[in-house]
């Protein structure tokens, strides 16, 4: 029996493999945990890995049947049907994780040299006497190279707080301007923020190491008053004080996380001296306050699209007082500076190719259509329907979300997150579902289901397909899939389709042009390709060209905060984007309905 | 009998004078009040006026008692004893306006070229449409040179405005930022102030001509918590929230200033659109809420020295939200910007001549010694006897306020502000009656009231002498000055005559090498230049050599204001202000002892 050293990428997890064990088996028992549905028999094509370096053995039927010769010849393979022939270099795509392995992909170190906007100095000062009357600020600033002014707040706390530290400071500089000072044990942290419209997901860096220190994702509070942008942003219209209320939950929101983060790694909030903050356009405009009737309605035009830099106290969030909020510059319509910061991050990649999709899938779906040195952008209203919201038995990819399933015959088979009880069906366990459904002919290319297989039932809220039935969960309600689930994700997928096809159309390409799919987004990171390809949710197109990158608009906030290069570079790019207003787009009802179909477009 | 034309400055008013009418006739006649005590009999020297241009009458015996014959020789003469002899250009000093006059002087227009920080641009812009989405911000942005952001509060208000005024819009840029916005009919405000310990003066300036539209002075409301600085900063420093109170005692002023000033020319807060504000150190530190324990107690140490940008909002001033106030630099101790601001008004004056006196007289009085390229100034405590406070019929300049007066033997020659019924002394009629008490024996050189006039008697709570007597008063009770009185005063002259006395000292000068006495402040500008010497409280020197400049602190504020090579300069003085803390001064007990003399130091 030989042993292999097998390397897990991008994890950083490795293991030795007996040639007798398969990828699947080793990754089980070393720990990178890889989706598998029908337990490792080649059926579910769930357990998809890339072999980067090493020799396997060769793919057996029933990755002949999953892949293409061209993904087989990029490396793709089954983990369950592959054994090491030697050592062996894989990659795991996000897809292919476990929900406790995603999340932890959503703190990968960024490959960046840091450059923070904020500098630090410490400073060690002589003390005045009545021979040496020097004013405070001045004592600081003639210590600091093109430093000359000092922030009223930083002011105003500085003396008393001077004498304590027996003058020896450390000073956080911006351009001119100190913005924080504190003692020279202070850290020089950073708060990265992707506001989006239904989750919120903050980091805390820091700003010398470019490290990101803790991160975590909540629930967008304003969701309770409205799951899309276009219900909020009416409330605000309809009803006074409402954007005054939007504002204030996110802002308490966003203080609470920064607390939290500060506790996990021990740090005050006040030695936070930057924070970039990134968001579509209704969530930029609502956490700023902006007037939103002109974004509300055609031509939906928002009030600023460059990049700002607010002092934090302007907005009320509690981080360093002198310090700055940058927020990243909007495009036009509802495609705002998360996704410019999508961008960003995902530039290494699409700067490569000719033909580029960059999709960053939410309640509000923005796509790009990057080639020939031109990026095209188009917002689609998805809706929260990809998130759980609007289904019947949805739910956040969460313990018992069921998050991965395939029906043969009449068995379902699923996994659930942390192999629990299954509680309900989160965003990718849905959109498997109705790939499955429609590939079992249950449902039909218009999306109505059929009542034709021993799993659906007609109850009074209309026809279902049971995934869970009252006796599997021992007597609980079933867990199903309503007509209306699939009108929900038709709608969804109907929105974004037609999105992608406009920019087709518009510049001019097929679908079978475009090199590479760069998906973004909590949802769409998790989403089995294959599934989405075949609802017709996304071009069908080899695997091999579809990389799922996590969040990629957390990414570039982060790249923003860390790097004035970054920040720079997402100026160049909100300006390079030319804009479509789908509502304006020729014969875009006609696509729209097309789209809607589950099928290919 | 012939008639001659008069003209006076330096309030331009002009008028017919026939041959045998003296210049105070002609004065009458003609409007500008010209103060006379003993009804033009040459005894009392109130009306001194300087000839200018052309021929009068020899002066008299009255004038040759009054002026040095190099006073004469630079044509000083009293308006009653002198007669035109052709046409004739003369010069009325403050000192010898009548009240009303003085405060016109107040409105004087300044000679300086407008350069406002902010410039006005009237945009008209294109409405968006489904074929122009420019965001409503780069609209504007894209109009203006070297203009890249607008300021949030302004975003905040923008995009409806627009709309509601049909796209045209006048938009106010400070450096790189917009800073207000309004309807092209919008005027470009400004507001300078003078915050003193004792008194407010506020400005509303047109920043496009460099015109003063309106103009108040109120008393400062935290001198009901103190009338000096000191009372003042201990209280802060004693009981908590206090420092958050005096801040907001002078922000709610001001904005009741500004709502007044604007309402008097018919204009709107918001189309203010920047700010000046000087004050002395102190006041300067309460404005802003900085820390004040560090200046309160030795060394003595402002938080900043340098001039400060801040935007209103971060004040609480509601002018333009997204405007700036500027405060100018400080020097150090509690000299501060306002003297900075008197120096800056007064820089034609000093900088032509090798040695100047600058003395800005208020509760805490700023003192200057000017010559040879350097500036040495002191800050003299010098308390509000001179404001008529701790004076025991002390009264502000206002009303009956006794403003001058002479003593003849045991009658007691005065005149009242509107000529009302004597009500009470203000600070010149105070300074007056110590010096005539002084001439007269009654009161010695080390400030002891002798009862050796009809006038003294002693009474429960000391010795007074009766000014207007009961019986004057129809019963009322008597105006006096008291012995503290004469205390009060002997300690607020000995502190400012000690401080011009450190200042020679210190630059090795005697007194009569100045060659000029600026003297600046409301007090100090209205003041009998002959009594203040008398006393000792100003070097004995020619008349000729002062210049009472009234508010020179508010007209420097004026000139920060409206032009930005003054708001420069302004800076560059302070950065060469050679500054001396008096208790550090050797020898300066010793020096405070005889300056508190009632004599010559």
């Amino acid at each position: 029996m030989k042993f292999y050293q097998i390397d897990f990428k991008p994890v950083s997890k490795s293991g030795k493999c007996k040639s007798n064990q398969s990828l699947l088996d080793c990754a089980h028992q070393s720990g990178p945990g890889i989706v598998s549905i029908c337990g490792g028999h080649g059926r579910c094509g769930c357990c998809k890995v890339q072999i980067l370096e090493g020799a396997v053995s060769e793919p057996t039927e029933s990755e002949l049947k999953v892949f293409s010769p061209q993904e087989l010849g990029k490396g793709w393979r089954l983990a369950c049907q592959t054994y090491p022939e030697g050592d062996v270099e894989l990659l795991v795509p996000p897809g292919s994780m476990t929900t406790m392995q995603r999340l932890q992909i959503e703190g990968l170190e960024i490959a960046v040299i840091p450059e923070p906007l904020v500098s630090s100095y410490n400073v060690s000062l002589p003390a005045p006497s009545m021979s040496d009357l020097q004013a405070d600020a001045e004592r600081i600033l003639e210590r600091l190279k093109n430093c000359n002014t000092i922030d009223i707040e930083v002011l105003k706390k500085s003396s008393p707080l001077l004498r304590s530290w027996n003058w020896e400071a450390k000073v956080f500089v911006r351009g001119n301007e100190v913005v924080a000072i504190g003692p020279q044990s202070s850290r020089q942290l950073g708060l990265a923020v992707d506001l989006g419209s239904t989750k919120i997901a903050a980091y805390l860096m820091d700003l010398e190491s470019g490290e990101t220190l803790a991160a975590r994702g909540v629930m967008n509070p304003q969701f309770a008053y409205g799951e899309d942008i276009v219900t909020r942003l009416s409330l605000v219209l309809e009803k006074k004080g409402q954007g005054r209320l939007m504002q204030k939950l996110v802002i308490d929101e966003l203080n609470r996380l920064l607390v939290e983060l500060c506790t996990e790694v021990d740090a005050q909030p006040d030695e936070v001296v930057e924070a970039v903050i990134v968001g579509n356009t209704a969530m930029h405009h609502l956490l700023l306050k902006l007037p939103v009737r002109q974004l509300a309605y055609a031509p939906y035009i928002p009030a600023v699209k460059g990049a700002l830099d607010i002092k934090a106290r302007d907005l009320g969030l509690d981080i360093a007082p002198g310090a700055y909020v940058h927020i990243l510059p909007n495009i036009a319509g509802f495609v705002g500076a998360d996704h410019v910061a999508m961008l960003l991050s995902t530039k290494e990649i699409w700067q490569k190719e000719d033909l580029v999709l960059a999709i960053d899938i939410g309640t509000n779906s923005e796509v790009s259509l990057i080639g020939n040195g031109e990026i095209t952008s188009v917002s689609c209203a998805s809706g929260p329907a990809f998130e759980g919201a609007e289904i019947k038995d949805g739910m956040r990819a969460t313990t018992g979300a069921i998050e991965r399933l395939r029906i043969s015959n009449d068995v379902v088979d699923y996994v659930t997150i942390d192999e629990a009880k299954p509680v309900g069906i989160c965003g990718s366990g849905i959109l498997d579902a109705i790939a499955q459904l429609r590939l079992a002919g249950v449902v039909d290319k218009s999306g109505r289901m059929l009542n034709n297989h021993p799993r659906v039932r007609d109850n009074k809220d209309g026809r279902e397909f049971i995934i869970v039935s009252e006796e599997e969960r021992d007597g609980l309600p079933a867990i199903t899939i309503t007509q209306n689930d699939v009108r929900a994700i038709q709608l969804a997928k109907g929105a974004l389709r037609s999105g992608v096809q406009v920019l087709l159309d518009t510049r001019n390409h097929s679908s079978e042009e475009i090199k590479r799919v760069v998906i973004a987004g909590a949802f769409g990171s998790y989403i089995d390709v294959s599934s989405a390809m075949a609802i017709g949710m996304l071009p069908s197109l080899p695997l091999n060209r579809f990389e799922q990158v996590g969040n990629a608009a957390g990414m570039g906030a982060k790249l923003a905060l860390v790097s004035r290069s970054k920040r720079a570079e997402a100026q160049e790019i909100a300006s390079r984007v030319h804009y479509i207003e789908l509502a304006a787009a020729p014969d875009y009802a006609k696509i729209l309905v097309k789209a809607t179909n589950i099928d290919e477009y």
